[in-house]
């Protein structure tokens, strides 16, 4: 590993401290809040992760020249909603997962009630935090829109329901044994499209909106939140074809959940159609492309285009 | 009827018209949400109701002298989050109701996975269409972090918890058939302080940030903030007693929904602790005593003081 790589890593370490303190500020026991329901939500927000999303929130503030300290709340606020999408992401009514970052489930600690009302908590507290605690009211507005239409309808919810969607059109194709090559190949193309389409609202919109929000916390113009946006698209992309990967290749201990589980339920991911190596490239093409688009910022985006490196080998 | 009283319904049905074209409006198909999930939102959210909460918010942004449209962001999104929290509490892991306004409830059409996303859509539609839509940001910063307060997890949500543990705890007080009269004495008046504190947050704080919440788009005087506040407590409160009423003595055909369904679960309710009569008799005086706090306010208060009155009034 080089120097400048470990130095890298020690700074991630650093800031994602910084963004830990801060998550388990927000969450101080309040008299009017059920004892239950704030360890629920601190078992998720507080269980560890690599606090991708906030980082990215933060080292796109300071790419774009503002304070770190400002985007806090927007960084912590977008956690929160990264945290609620995955207690509601394995309930039993949807993927129905027992492990997630190494252990149990929310609903498999706090039952299922608890659990729809801790994400349903943590979705609304994003907000507060936000719009409470950004100093420039319009900003905080801006922010409130940003973020709410990057996973709302027609951004990360509308992705969930448009996987499961998915994932009931493949079980019935399965079902059905296509055996024209023809039919079997076009299908393959759509459905590229399909999961393109799929990844880009699910997981892309929030990561890209994470980077447009450090820049709009910075007051940063158009043309620049412009080109960070499409850094983010390409960031996103990435980092869904860089999981999909781990779950092929990765170690379920590291990874703190269960490996090949994806094709294990027939879901679609870029291994799976294009192969382990094509999607790797496909990744680092990706990463590359973005690592362009910051070049008129020079070394103040150097961190941003370390933790795009750093996006695609999550494994390390 | 007295002349006023027919006068002022025609006025609420005027306004519950331009909520409900507003509400539509604010669902108006768009490519990137798949049809399933905006379906799922508007069989919920268009699906009439009294409107109460977005017409209190519209009537006190009157009373403080502020404009009808600049609050209809507002109005929209609080009853977004009013029509979310009946989707999720209707869940099978919650009160798993089958019929809600005269029809089957979210999951029962869509199924649970969608519901629970159409639940989590609205929500964060809620705070979108505030921050994008209200003219002044400060204005739609402070509006999205006081209706997050109110409907999170010291308020709403927190209430929810509450009531699901409260009802835990019924459960095993029947069970355990104690029998000495002081025990029981005790019991119903700690039971009486627990169900106030409990609705004062599960209903009681998102109807009275209704209030507010207009007084804020009006930019009104922190007195007149706080007084409206007050105002908005009462009638939350003495909405509530009126609910539980209807429970008892409603028309199921007109509620929508079964009725007895509070007692036949052992739910804590005013009519069980106090009686018909004596519920009644709460509410009159708690409605009185909120119409008092506006007097100061004249006659610009009058939509509101005839809401307050329409409140206890509701199986007309």
């Amino acid at each position: 590993m080089s120097v400048a790589v470990q130095q890298f890593e020690v700074e991630l370490v650093a800031i994602r401290d910084r963004v830990n303190v801060r998550l388990a500020e927000s969450l101080a026991p309040l008299d009017d809040c059920p004892a239950a329901l704030r360890e629920s939500m601190a078992y998720s927000l507080l269980a560890g992760g690599k606090r991708l999303r906030p980082i990215l929130v933060l080292f796109a503030c300071e790419a774009c020249g503002g304070l770190i300290d400002d985007a806090m709340p927007v960084a912590c606020a977008i956690e929160m909603i990264h945290t609620y999408s995955l207690i509601h992401d394995d309930l039993p009514a949807m993927d129905d997962d027992d492990v997630r970052r190494g252990r149990p489930t929310n609903h498999k600690v706090y039952g299922e009630a608890v659990a729809i009302l801790a994400g349903d908590a943590l979705l609304t507290l994003a907000f507060e935090v936000i719009a409470r605690n950004t100093r420039n009211g319009s900003v905080a507005a801006a922010c409130c829109a940003d973020l709410a239409s990057a996973a709302g309808w027609c951004g990360m919810v509308g992705g969930q329901v448009a996987d499961l969607e998915a994932e009931k059109q493949l079980e019935h194709r399965y079902s059905s044994q296509t055996t024209s090559c023809d039919v079997a190949r076009t299908g393959a193309e759509q459905s590229l499209i399909q999961l393109e389409a799929i990844h880009r609202r699910k997981t892309g919109r929030l990561l890209c909106s994470a980077v447009t929000l450090g820049a709009r916390v910075a007051q940063a113009d158009t043309n620049l939140v412009d080109r960070l946006q499409e850094f983010g698209k390409h960031v996103g992309l990435a980092f869904q074809i860089a999981d999909d990967l781990l779950d092929v290749t990765g170690d379920a201990a590291k990874l703190g959940k269960n490996v090949g589980k994806d094709a294990t339920l027939g879901k679609m991911t870029y291994p799976g159609f294009l192969g382990i190596e094509a999607s790797r490239r496909k990744a680092d093409d990706l990463i590359q492309e973005a690592c362009r688009l910051l070049e008129p910022l020079g070394s103040r985006a150097d961190k941003l285009v370390s933790l795009a490196h750093f996006v695609t080998r999550r494994d390390h």
